[in-house]
């Protein structure tokens, strides 16, 4: 084994994890269904009370008129960015260079759409609205996704957001929210998810991140976009005949943590502050503003992924099962759920000064 | 409620079914899980044991070099068609003219990708070599249904099937079986899925129809077509972060079912023969080929449907839950499955000696 899979292994091993909710096993859906009467009658191709009823109490939370339950980000913000193009009759739509759409679809959406989606502002920061005004073409659409996950979950101010939102209003570009993490910036905000969503005109929020379940997506928007949607669901084969494993557990585990999102945001902005403590540790965002941020060492994944090994093995505390290399050394992202909350204080203190104690011996 | 809602409602109401293998409800998941472990590590975007072994279960029980599990059909098929058209470059493909692609799918083969289908022969009946012979333009890929599930479930014999396969890879055509149901085919043909599937260069298969799973379906072909698959699937957003719901439900009910199929099919003959009995009615095909047929009334929907309803409520025997209009009358789709081994032999008798009964008073 290479040092990386030695620091996977390692990881894997740990009983204490720093990130998420503990392991995505096949526990998660079993607990999900404890509750659930065996005659409970599955979703048939969208109908059924299991899938409309879910549908409607996340119409009812977004504050939308409808909702469409999918089973991945993927296909619901493809089909929503399409929606709009054929509303507006344009095929051009804009969003951030680092957004999912443009390096983790393997360029589904223009390979299976005809839909030209121009890059905004720059990588290594969040869309502003001076980057929206300076579009060099029309758009039917602007995707903006709160918090930007790949430069560690950032976030424009409310204000500059709100300033986005009558921008393209004003200029009849519909605003899509990429979502998947909304939920988690309800606290930096002191927004609800109602008044976030209220800048949008369509929204897609995913189940499996902050929220812990299995797999899935929601898509909101006006009822004619949602009938619209259904029938693109049904193009891309997104349509089963039974969501219901996933549905089930989208609605158990958004009970079950939709009030904790302020509880990981406060988590992880102390987690942070203790990694900027350690020598050569710093955080993106430093302050972070949700439940997520990224870890940067200054110092290579070679030097990095043995140490953090160790640590994890004597800790029992699960840092990272893997490092990035980066231009400046490496680094991974860490979101915050339900797994911190079980570490005994003084074992996390602990590991903390172990880390900052081993990386001053290399820096 | 008018005569179609409550044929529907008493349908539901019965203990005993015709067609199919019981409730399409949440206990069919939780039976399914009832042995697993709470620890088995859910797959993660294709990768994880859980997804790998069981596509290689399928790999080796269909005799092909690979398979991806897929959400379901509908995206497995377009991508099938699209691999071979490129790797053809050529856009046209063949199928029949009532293929699910064709009338189930919203167009979106036709809508997603740049492909033309050809439709071989006519609605009414099976294809034949002559119709691929006679194609007018040459195409990347045949594809066939088995059975052709809106005929009722109809069949070509086992030599003309070789016949085409022999001219298609005469001609460098690709052979694409839609084998939603090809488990159910295999008593009739008197051949193993693996000899079946051995004289196509992919293949589909379904786990919620004779199998009785909850979603999901298995494409496989060769190594690279799978590869390319897998990338196909990502894009489509077909690649969720877990599909484990659906892989232990496809796994344990293909154990479960796979050697039953014999028992569906001459159950199915047995029941065509009694459907036959009686007055006005007639299956498609008359001899059933595999588990399912068509049964046709020669009187109207208004006049069948109240009187199924009364037989129903009568015989606590579910029969159907719609009807169809047609140009002769009415009918409806049996496909069988477990659910009618629970009726007792006598009960059977009489529900079709009283729908004879019935029927002859109205012809």
């Amino acid at each position: 084994m290479d040092n990386l899979s030695e620091l996977k292994s390692s990881y894997q091993k740990t009983s204490y994890k720093l990130a998420q909710h503990g392991p995505r096993n096949v526990g998660i859906l079993k607990t999900a269904l404890e509750n659930i009467d065996v005659s409970l009658e599955s979703d048939m191709y969208g109908q059924g009370t299991i899938i409309t009823d879910f549908q409607n109490k996340m119409a009812d939370f977004f504050g939308y008129e409808a909702a469409v339950f999918f089973p991945s980000g993927t296909m619901a913000q493809q089909i929503a960015l399409r929606i709009w193009c054929d509303r507006h009759n344009n095929n051009n739509v804009a969003y951030h260079p680092l957004s999912h759409l443009e390096i983790h679809e393997q360029d589904g959406l223009k390979v299976l759409q005809p839909i030209k989606p121009i890059l905004l502002g720059e990588a290594s920061r969040v869309t502003t609205l001076a980057d929206i005004q300076n579009l060099p073409e029309t758009v039917a659409c602007v995707l903006l996704e709160l918090p930007q996950r790949e430069i560690g979950g950032q976030l424009p101010s409310f204000t500059e957001l709100e300033a986005i939102s009558a921008y393209c209003h004003e200029r009849n570009i519909a605003l899509h929210l990429d979502g998947a993490r909304i939920w988690e910036i309800t606290p930096y905000y002191q927004k609800s998810v109602k008044e976030i969503a209220s800048l949008f005109d369509s929204v897609y929020a995913s189940f499996y991140k902050g929220l812990g379940g299995i797999a899935g997506a929601i898509l909101l928007g006006d009822s004619a976009f949602c009938e619209a949607a259904k029938i693109w669901k049904r193009r891309y084969g997104g349509d089963l005949i039974s969501l219901y494993p996933y549905i089930l557990a989208a609605d158990y585990y958004f009970d079950k943590r939709i009030n904790n999102m302020t509880t990981y945001y406060q988590t992880a902005r102390k987690l942070a502050v203790a990694f900027n403590n350690c020598a050569g540790i710093t955080t993106l965002p430093e302050t972070p503003v949700s439940n997520m941020f990224h870890v940067h060492f200054a110092l290579p994944a070679e030097t990095v992924a043995p140490l953090l090994k160790e640590l994890q093995e004597k800790s029992n505390i699960g840092i990272s099962g893997y490092l990035v290399s980066t231009k400046t050394g490496c680094g991974f992202e860490l979101s915050v759920g339900d797994a911190v909350a079980a570490i005994p204080e003084a074992e996390l203190t602990q590991l903390f000064n172990e880390l900052n104690t081993q990386l001053q011996s290399h820096i």
